[in-house]
């Protein structure tokens, strides 16, 4: 379970909420303008530091996506740490799940039919510092599991989350919040912050390095 | 401020506690060996998954620690995690302290001075892993340095700890706690927890690639 929750995968939960088909998460802009040639009716979504990349759709804005129709359309999204997290973990055994607070409740549903889940968080600076908000979000997803399977086992993040009443609260009080709201995304960080808003879960079906495809699960 | 709980830093603040002139820590047993046949009084302790090794004077035990008079003494510890945290954060421009629960309010103090503080949790699993009781002392640490300096900018996990009522309960509550109680290390977990029991300071005065050399603050 991916969480990278401003924004990353909120924007992604919502687009499939609104009706997209699929969509392609990259790492970068290049990668992106390169993809849409290749396919051209694909919608850009995505951001540079924050703001929407010159000849893109649409930037990282959950907010601006709940917007959209988006029914039979393909996207593609492009986003440093949520992709890299996607194609970190995608790849191996398991299911991947992209995660926020928006389809946290949906994504604990869904996670409960497997034996064994692991909550990554995406992370900020390159994803090498602690990120309070993605936190957040996957101790609000450990709890609802837990609430639901007891006798689950817990590792130490998990067992850290049972501690916190009220996590997704966090989400709004981290650095990176304060973040957004100096650049003026005070409606995505309001919006990020409405739990299961968006109860669709969008899992990973193909990766490779620096990609992977996401479609409804 | 490097936090490797169960057990080097416990051991650590214990065995200046007891009166230690300096401490080497060094990664492993064979530079331990190396280590003491440049410099032969000096007492050998460590372990190697979990248990003294062969030829060592005494384990990372901070409960055996606890019963030795090291006044005037010189170690060398081999211990995995706690040196490679260590040796990781120290060689840059600030400076560097080993913390536990023994030590926790003496390094809150000792941290106070300073502009800027950083708890860096060094973790199970060849230190990947986010440990519970490293993150709980950390917490503990975070609140006693808030308390005192209430104006002072909180990173995100600073801020996560803050949600977190008594952590110093955590630190018997994580999977490496079960792992030790499995060794049948019962008195070094009971040890570990008793807060300010051994309120000395270790401070990295030199280090290199694998060892870093601690005195009393």
């Amino acid at each position: 379970v991916v969480i990278d929750v401003l924004r990353a995968t909120t924007t992604m939960a919502v687009m499939f909420h609104r009706g997209l088909e699929s969509l392609l998460a990259v790492e970068d802009i290049e990668a992106a303008h390169r993809a849409r040639e290749a396919s051209s009716d694909a919608l850009l979504f995505g951001e540079r530091h924050g703001l929407k990349p010159e000849g893109f759709d649409y930037g990282n804005s959950p907010a601006e996506a709940a917007a959209l129709d988006l029914h039979g359309r393909h996207a593609i999204h492009a986003t440093t740490n949520g992709t890299r997290a996607l194609c970190a973990v995608a790849g191996g055994q398991g299911v991947v799940v992209a995660a926020a607070l928006v389809n946290a409740s949906a994504v604990a549903e869904f996670s409960r039919t497997f034996e064994s889940v692991t909550l990554v968080c995406a992370g900020n600076g390159g994803a090498n510092q602690f990120s309070l908000e993605d936190y957040a979000t996957a101790a609000t997803i450990a709890q609802d599991i837990h609430a639901h399977c007891p006798d689950a086992e817990l590792g130490d993040g998990a067992l850290l989350s049972m501690q916190i009443a009220e996590p997704a609260g966090l989400v709004a009080r981290g650095t990176h919040a304060d973040v957004l709201r100096e650049f003026g995304f005070d409606d995505d960080l309001e919006f990020a912050l409405r739990k299961d808003e968006a109860g669709c879960v969008p899992v990973v079906r193909s990766c490779g390095p620096g990609w992977a495809v996401l479609e409804r699960a």
